[in-house]
């Protein structure tokens, strides 16, 4: 791909991981947008371009503008653009792509489906890129600049990444509180959570190359009612806890059918 | 740690898993004894032992008996062993040690925290194995002999092992449904799991060195109504899983004060 010219809105996690990304693949961070100006600085350097809380401050020669910033406040960004010709998109699983559509011309999505942090570096290559545009030539261009950081391109249209977002909820926030749950229940014991880590890591690893659906082990599936008991009495002191497990063992038992 | 003298009772998963190990690390394994004699002539192949289907078979000079059978036929087992001076244990997370304590003078328990598939190689060196034993010296040995094989060693009772086991049941069994409810929500849209499973991993690999309880994202630990209504609507016509996702955010929610 060509040297794109590029002007990031927001200074987070995303912001942050997206912008180096960009410039590691040879393009060129005219701006970073934030309103917080510290960490804009910081990302400015990172990414040696200069930063502004001005939204309207977009160079001309501008190819795409990102808006990497909370939810909440995209609407009221997009409002604000003077975007001129660049392609405007957000990064956001949730919000529709047409937020934009009384604030540019050519717009779309740009949804990274990771959880970043920025301290952490991660494989930008093999987080999963969801893309929609306005137009086939926003989404193709948008699915270009994807490529230039990551492998793992998909075209995805607002519906559907509703239903991605649903799923993920089930799939990873779900699933990180009930790893804290079970920490909880080991602290309780004294416990360390360190004994269940090279389990919670299989767990997740064997669903890479295979279905989880075929997957399952555990008291529910195997009709254990004797050892599900024993964990409800166990669980009897803490009734969440107890309802959730009651909840979960049925849904495994009627899954199976 | 010397060599030992090792008798396996049981051919599956768990017992080809520890079998191998117990060669590699230089201990003997004199017999492979199973009901299911194609299986155990497999792993006594693999382990360069002879195999049996006679409880009584067990030479003089064994120094531990691993019982790595399904929970439900370790009592059965245990009334039939002979086992001499022998060290008698079983690898189950949920069955008390006691049921050896009326037909074996030194027994305990050799229970590896993972879930193993027998195609599938792992990192032996790397699972938690959670030791009891009937006295002190039966236990250091128990000890000794998980340590020649795996790194990561617990002495836990089994008051204990049960707490470990109903954590377990949330962290993995639980989290691997969620998984399996992920994969049919994508199906159904013709999408395909592919597109989370980098979110899964990194989910996971993220609580190896960080607490969950602290990792906690997504829409409840926001408060973020608007979205968690969506995704409700979306789930109208699955109540079980609209009710699912409205306990898992009110406990996430509860959780967080």
């Amino acid at each position: 791909m060509d040297r794109k010219n590029i002007v990031i809105i927001g200074s987070g996690n995303v912001a942050t991981h997206l912008a180096i990304a960009f410039l590691k693949a040879g393009h060129r961070i005219l701006s970073v947008i934030s309103r917080n100006q510290n960490n804009a600085a910081q990302i400015g350097e990172k990414t040696r371009s200069s930063y502004s809380s001005d939204y309207n401050s977009i160079p001309d020669e501008t190819d795409f503008i990102i808006v990497a910033v909370k939810d909440e406040a995209i609407a009221e960004i997009a409002s604000k653009l003077n975007a001129g010709n660049a392609i405007v998109t957000h990064t956001s699983g949730s919000v529709e792509m047409n937020v934009f559509e009384n604030h540019a011309q050519n717009f779309g999505v740009f949804y990274p489906l990771q959880t970043f942090h920025k301290e952490k570096e991660l494989e930008i290559r093999e987080v999963p890129f969801c893309i929609e545009g306005n137009n086939e030539t926003t989404a193709n261009a948008l699915s270009e600049l994807a490529k230039s950081i990551s492998n793992n391109i998909h075209f995805v249209n607002s519906e559907k990444r509703k239903v991605l977002h649903v799923a993920a909820v089930f799939a990873c926030n779900f699933t990180n509180h009930f790893y804290a749950i079970a920490e909880s229940i080991l602290a309780e014991k004294n416990l360390s959570l360190d004994i269940l880590r090279p389990l919670i890591k299989e767990t997740a690893l064997q669903v890479m190359d295979k279905n989880p659906s075929q997957l399952q082990t555990g008291p529910a599936i195997r009709g254990d009612e004797k050892i599900m008991q024993q964990h409800l009495n166990y669980l009897a002191a803490k009734p969440d806890l107890a309802e959730l497990y009651k909840k979960l063992s049925e849904s495994i038992k009627n899954y199976k059918r």
